[in-house]
């Protein structure tokens, strides 16, 4: 079983791969994709959708793990993530992999034990939990790998 | 200069193709893309890909054309309109085609002279406007068909 997480954004991506066998919960990759301000609106989603895809098949996913996202204030915003979520999905569709999405407060609760946890929280229990990987400049990417560590919990492989 | 229109939805997309040569504009197609109410979103969003890619080169799409959507009473339905919208700009990325964007009340203006005018009213302009079509049964054919007029009548090659 290996879980793609995403926290998709237009600026900044977070993303993270885990590997889970056995007992034992390997992370295969993790970063950011970060986007020129320049570039137009199509341009990043062309690069996203090209990232992700080579990502999956060289990483071969099995599942992809997804944060729901909470209208803002701004609703042309968060009709813009539904841009990307949408090539998430389309890739998912295109390789036959499963999405599961989870609530933020779901991700908080798991990985810290309080719904309403601070993102700087979740990065301190990543960090704990992930000893090898060096603390991330960003908290998209924490955030990523809190999504898919929920992926790889909520897996019904798992115990 | 051939546009294609679009009007996402994830039960009914409604599009139309449009080539304008000199004075004369010719719809080339039209017509719904329906979803099976079985199907799941993954599967949704590949057949739109699909589709739409197919007929982008078919038709040797050079523009596209859409209605910016409003939020609505449902935030996620909203959201999961971006979702389609970003296989739409993954598609203009892909294909080299430029993206224009109408408000909805920019489209009735331009097609029936009020900014507040009916769907009803919007359609028996298009019926008027293209003799040889049947009226569509939906009005997010209809829609399609009025957006993608904008794009012909936007362009800068069209006096």
């Amino acid at each position: 079983m290996i879980i793609l997480g995403i926290d998709p954004g237009l600026a900044i991506t977070g993303y993270a791969i885990m590997k889970k066998e056995k007992q034992k919960t390997e992370v295969l990759d993790y970063g950011a994709v970060c986007f020129q301000s320049k570039s137009s609106l199509e341009s990043r989603i062309g690069t996203f959708y090209a990232t992700f895809r080579e990502k999956i098949i060289t990483a071969q996913v099995t599942n992809i793990a997804l944060e729901t996202p909470f209208l803002g204030k701004n609703p042309q915003n968060f009709l813009k993530l539904g841009y990307l979520r949408g090539i998430v999905y389309l890739l998912a569709d295109q390789h036959g992999i499963g999405i599961e999405e989870f609530a933020p407060r779901t991700i908080k609760l798991a990985l810290t034990g309080s719904g309403s946890a601070q993102k700087e929280q979740v990065a301190r229990v990543i960090t704990r939990l992930f000893k090898g990987i060096q603390t991330p400049k960003s908290y998209d990417v924490t955030d990523a790998l809190a999504v898919t560590l929920c992926g790889i919990w909520k897996s019904p492989l798992i115990k």
